[in-house]
């Protein structure tokens, strides 16, 4: 990434960490430890893509108040987080490590893990309604923004996409069923992301074109996501290597093997690439983007 | 309860299931069986108190359009029976009954009815942003709602109480702790539900006496559950007699004593009824308060 590149993403990712603090900052005596496990897992690091995402087709819709709208780019680092706290549990994945450290489930007992995800998932609407509330942004996009992000994690969106990937777990799948379940598992939160982006600049004409972003990127995105997880080490990605492939997960890899992986990663980069000409202002996003391709964590 | 009363209140539970069904009647054929889950879960009775308070202090509050604003009624039986399937679950009570029949864990594989409860958590939202988004309601009074509902459930409400509850389990906690617990844990969602059939009415002013109301209501409620749960029998109440007895629980009666739980319940029924003289129309209202006293399961 260029100088200028790096200090708007440095920028993003501190307001970021700022807000997200914010949201457990007052505990309560008697249930405090939700919210410790809540920030616990919101302070453990990652990319910080999805609020990036918010902040960056807001910001290239024309949308200059950022400050005002910091808390509902976050709103989906909410729901992020509470899918991967969900996701790592027992009856899930089962795994004891999330970037490096122990998974929620493993710092704090099993039941408040649960109950922080679940808190954290309410927590996304709330904070968007709230924002309407205070006259930050008009009631009409609170609706708007709030049926997006619903749908996205639903039983057509991310859920729907957990459950094909434990329905899928020990069969062998075609490569559809791989883009239905990839697409919804991570693809649609990361679509919600960039359309609640444009919806906040008020620019609505401009949604088919972040949602066409959103859709290539994130099948480049998880498709990255497959081929580090076979050749990135412990200390860079945070989890064991292969972890999936042990649990016999199809993967882009095992389905395609690494090198049509590869290939069919920079292609989707490539399209994604293409629909960030009908924006002004997208020279952040393309080198972002195409760092994605590169990325070794 | 006199026989109009009993009309009615069969025309809600009627309604109230026909839509509850509308939720989950498209099932996807790679992810169908978190809807079937949701569906097992949401059809497995219950009173639905909390979607006819919803729409009795709309009516009360003049609201006459109760079949646009019934979906709205039942975002709050999805959230309760959201908190019904994680409560059920191995990390948290692991109960394997719920009303009689096999909780959803033990109907369904758990990590199906841990995305099944996520899924109905954010549905309710999302169900309440679309009825602006299609003009049933105002996008100002829809933030409101998802303000209210968000609040009621989160770590300062639902989940707060139930993590008062877990971090309480063995040790004896002052009725002051028990208050606050059980507040937040069963009264906030009840509150909620009162609140938000005013704010549908757009009787913003009636909104304090809607919230006495649901104090007073939801304590003489939560104290006749912990009556019943120690002299109902496995049939009446479907699930073993004295179960919260053998977890060591804090329950009015284990703190009060029967006697005192029985007067405090009779005591709060009478403050709840006091509320409803606010309220025109409030015979049925009345009544079903007052039948809660007697109420066998």
């Amino acid at each position: 990434m260029n100088k200028a590149n790096q200090t708007l993403m440095n920028a993003y990712v501190e307001k970021i960490e700022e807000q997200l603090l914010k949201f457990t900052a007052e505990k309560p005596e008697l249930q405090g430890v939700v919210l410790e496990a809540m920030e616990y897992s919101l302070t453990a690091g990652g990319k910080r893509l999805r609020p990036v995402l918010v902040l960056e087709f807001y910001r290239m819709c024309g949308g200059d108040k950022l400050d005002e709208i910091l808390d509902i780019a976050c709103s989906v680092e909410l729901i992020h987080t509470y899918s991967l706290i969900h996701d790592d549990l027992p009856c899930m994945d089962n795994d004891d490590y999330r970037r490096g450290k122990p998974s929620c489930h493993k710092a704090f007992p099993e039941n408040i893990a649960l109950l922080a995800g679940d808190a954290l998932n309410s927590l996304a609407f709330e904070v968007i309604a709230n924002a309407a509330i205070d006259g930050r942004i008009s009631a009409e996009k609170a609706v708007m923004l709030i049926s997006v992000l619903g749908k996205s994690i639903g039983t057509e969106g991310m859920i729907g996409g957990q459950v094909i990937d434990l329905q899928t777990e020990n069969e062998m799948i075609d490569i559809d069923t791989l883009n239905t379940l990839q697409g919804c598992k991570t693809g649609a939160l990361i679509e919600a992301a960039c359309v609640m982006g444009v919806i906040l600049a008020g620019k609505f004409d401009m949604i088919p074109a972040a949602a066409d972003y959103a859709c290539a990127m994130g099948r480049a995105f998880q498709i990255v996501d497959d081929i580090l997880d076979v050749t990135g080490t412990f200390e860079e990605l945070g989890k064991p290597i292969g972890s999936d492939e042990q649990q016999h997960k199809n993967t882009y890899v095992t389905l395609l093997g690494m090198e049509r992986s590869e290939q069919t990663a920079r292609q989707f980069t490539v399209q994604a690439l293409g629909s960030l000409k009908y924006f002004d202002n997208s020279q952040f996003l393309s080198e972002l983007t195409s760092d994605m391709l590169t990325r070794r964590s």
